[in-house]
């Protein structure tokens, strides 16, 4: 088996920009970005590699991982099974549901050297409706079905921005659902709305859950979850007196609550998951049918279910981080824990070096592969900090002045809650050991 | 936390085939099929969904995702970040490279809405070397630097066929690696060859390594990784007196071989793994290049190694199974160990039921995740017995007859040896926990 190393900071690649990135040659325009676009891409987190694409470097994939893990355990739980449809599908699924044309110039497109005409899928209702077509005989005994995937979407945006938040290939987690009717349909709802709630509140960045209206997916009834922000693209009517919201498309005649009679206010917000009961609009075509208990040959009744993971990800660092200083949620971060070494040649490596080496290594015995040690010998602990600061590391270990003390001491920075802590090594164990026992019992 | 829940047949979406596959409607001409493409799609493991297109179902998909966590843990040990570039690449790039032309039709291309011309990437030479030439400055002290992603990969093949074996998109682990000149790099290419070894050798499967030449990669140093299978692309000459061997590509006018001067005879592979030192083909254009100890600007010597990931699952099961059983590697198997409980109302049940449903929880506790319930209680132990040597669960665990005995006894068939074991359940459980403690230590 291959060994556990700690991972450590010279031998992480993570190219920080020397130059503020809207300044570079190739730069975007500034109404293109947004905090969270110009601090992942600054320090080395995400970078762009065309227009609307983007590379996640190694520390934004481990964080896209760590969400994609939490949303896995809780479909799950939830009576979900992965699986995986190819990227390219075939434009006559699209005809056939009507959305080659509906959806225009957003799609995109191409022909294979046979001449096939081909979709770069953007969201796979079609697919998997012909999908389940084919499967010789399904019984209610076999439904509810709740098949899920993860991975690259593709839509021609005309004005990608905001890096991830609106790109033109992105991340997303697309659940699809069947079951015999409208009530078995609605208590699937009920259940992924659920697993939902678990997602977003384990993730711990606020979150608004709206009636949305059903767009291009012809839903018959949805809900959208969003991250209030300021460069939100969608307007959202809160009401004032109880939880119900609404997207102002769905809403743009009302005037007060529907639930309670509220007044509502507007607010913006990011959409990064959202429902939809479909109902037959695509069993039907595409013959997606079950044989009832007795004997006829019904339509499923869908459901549509995504979360948008790469935009998760920069909408939840959009709305967490300072204009200078990314922030994280500790579930996500890429490693919630850092390290710095005292330089080298310092008096406090000299007092201390060989214990902060110790506690290192058994910081990542405690919670493995979750702690980053800075051993970048030739910088100062103060521009480790800096750095680490700005990576957003939650919790900054930092090996300073205190060690040199005579019951030495090491600095823990909680970037949360802004509290800096004094504490022995044994100290500083059982800190961690407490941040990984309340993360993983949330 | 989402509940740990143990596998059921039940609720596992795993389409059965009623028609063997090349006479259903639209399927495929027998000499596109092979046994693998055959028995993966039969017995639901795998939906072909277009042209050269493939669905991974759920058990497909838990096969690759075993197979990328041992490369995964591999490439770590061997010091390999991994991350991920988008699939959308600018054809300016390709352009750049001369590759736009050099590999034709084979490129799936397209034009986005601003008639910008994008290419779907098979591979990321171009895209990597622009990315690390944008890094402001790469010293020695940060290299080797051997980044690596798993993802999609595109190829507009004239024609697919066998399946995974040979599709228009398809999954690959795709490394590549920046040194200061041959000489590290030489260092380097022995290291991932030796993490190449190690998976293949965990994975179980017979292999043989010989050098290829680059094709396509403009490679000037290359080996392959190649499964001995009939119906192989690759016509491959072995040493008969050493463990030399060349891709015929390679050798054609050789009549010896160069390392013994032993005879060389032919053979058929399927390519599963490569390797290629690049040289400076890509970072020269590109402009990957790192500042010297000296303050010199010297372009980075790459190198280039792939393993196709669907590939390998394919080839694996092509290699092992039978003409109508699916046979694969314990270490990549869905799920190793399956139970198949009596059938409801049996005196099989009624003498053993509760024991077995106990024995379930245990072999689930004591293996967490790796073993599915046959749990249809319609279906008689027969033929979930036959379903189960279809889909070629490596350990088969019968509550049969032997539960009537006074001792009562489950059947385990070890479908790699072949022995059918006779054993009370704490035996079953011992000789479970011995197969899983092999398969770590490995």
């Amino acid at each position: 088996m291959g060994a556990r190393h700690l991972a450590t900071l010279s031998t992480t690649f993570q190219p920080f920009d020397r130059v503020p990135h809207n300044q570079q040659a190739g730069g975007r325009r500034e109404e293109e970005e947004c905090t969270s676009s110009r601090l992942l891409t600054s320090y080395g987190v995400v970078r762009a590699a065309g227009p609307g694409t983007f590379t996640l470097l190694p520390l934004g994939l481990r964080a896209m991982d760590k969400l994609v893990s939490m949303i896995d355990r809780e479909l799950a739980a939830a009576g979900c099974q992965r699986l995986a449809m190819p990227h390219l599908t075939p434009a006559s699924l699209w005809r056939r549901s009507g959305r080659l044309e509906a959806m225009g110039k957003e799609l995109v497109r191409l022909r294979d050297r046979q001449d096939r005409e081909l979709v770069v899928a953007p969201t796979h209702e079609e697919a998997v409706a012909a999908m389940v077509a084919a499967v010789p005989v399904i019984t209610p005994a076999a439904l509810p079905l709740r098949l899920y995937q993860v991975g690259a979407k593709f839509r021609d945006e005309m004005r990608p921005k905001f890096g991830l938040i609106r790109a033109c290939e992105f991340t997303m987690k697309d659940l699809y659902t069947f079951d015999t009717g409208r009530a078995a349909a609605e208590q699937t709802y009920r259940e992924v709305a659920a697993a939902y709630r678990r997602i977003f509140s384990r993730l711990g960045v606020p979150y608004t859950v709206v009636e949305g209206d059903g767009g291009s997916m012809g839903g018959v009834s949805s809900h959208e979850i969003h991250f209030p922000a300021g460069i939100g693209q969608d307007t959202l009517l809160l009401c004032t007196g109880c939880s119900a919201g609404y997207n102002l498309e769905l809403g743009e005649s009302m005037v007060e609550c529907r639930e309670c009679g509220g007044g509502l206010r507007e607010s913006r917000g990011i959409e990064v998951a959202h429902s939809f009961l479909l109902g037959t609009r695509y069993s039907e075509p595409f013959k997606a049918m079950y044989r009832s208990d007795e004997g006829k040959i019904l339509p499923l009744y869908m459901g549509c279910y995504g979360i948008g993971v790469s935009r998760v990800l920069a909408a939840a660092t959009e709305v967490l981080s300072s204009p200078s200083e990314l922030r994280w949620p500790v579930a996500i971060a890429p490693y919630p824990v850092v390290l710095l070494e005292p330089k080298q040649g310092s008096r406090e490596e000299a007092a201390a070096g060989r214990e902060v080496r110790e506690l290192a290594s058994r910081l990542d015995a405690a919670w493995a592969g979750e702690v980053m040690l800075d051993d970048r010998g030739k910088l100062t602990v103060g521009k480790k900090l800096r750095e680490a600061r700005k990576t957003g590391y939650p919790y900054i270990v930092v090996a300073g002045r205190g060690c040199l003390e005579e019951v030495p001491r090491l600095e823990v920075h909680c970037l949360q809650s802004g509290e800096v802590l004094h504490l022995t090594s044994e100290e500083v164990l059982g800190c961690i050991a407490g941040v990984k026992q309340r993360l993983e019992s949330s």
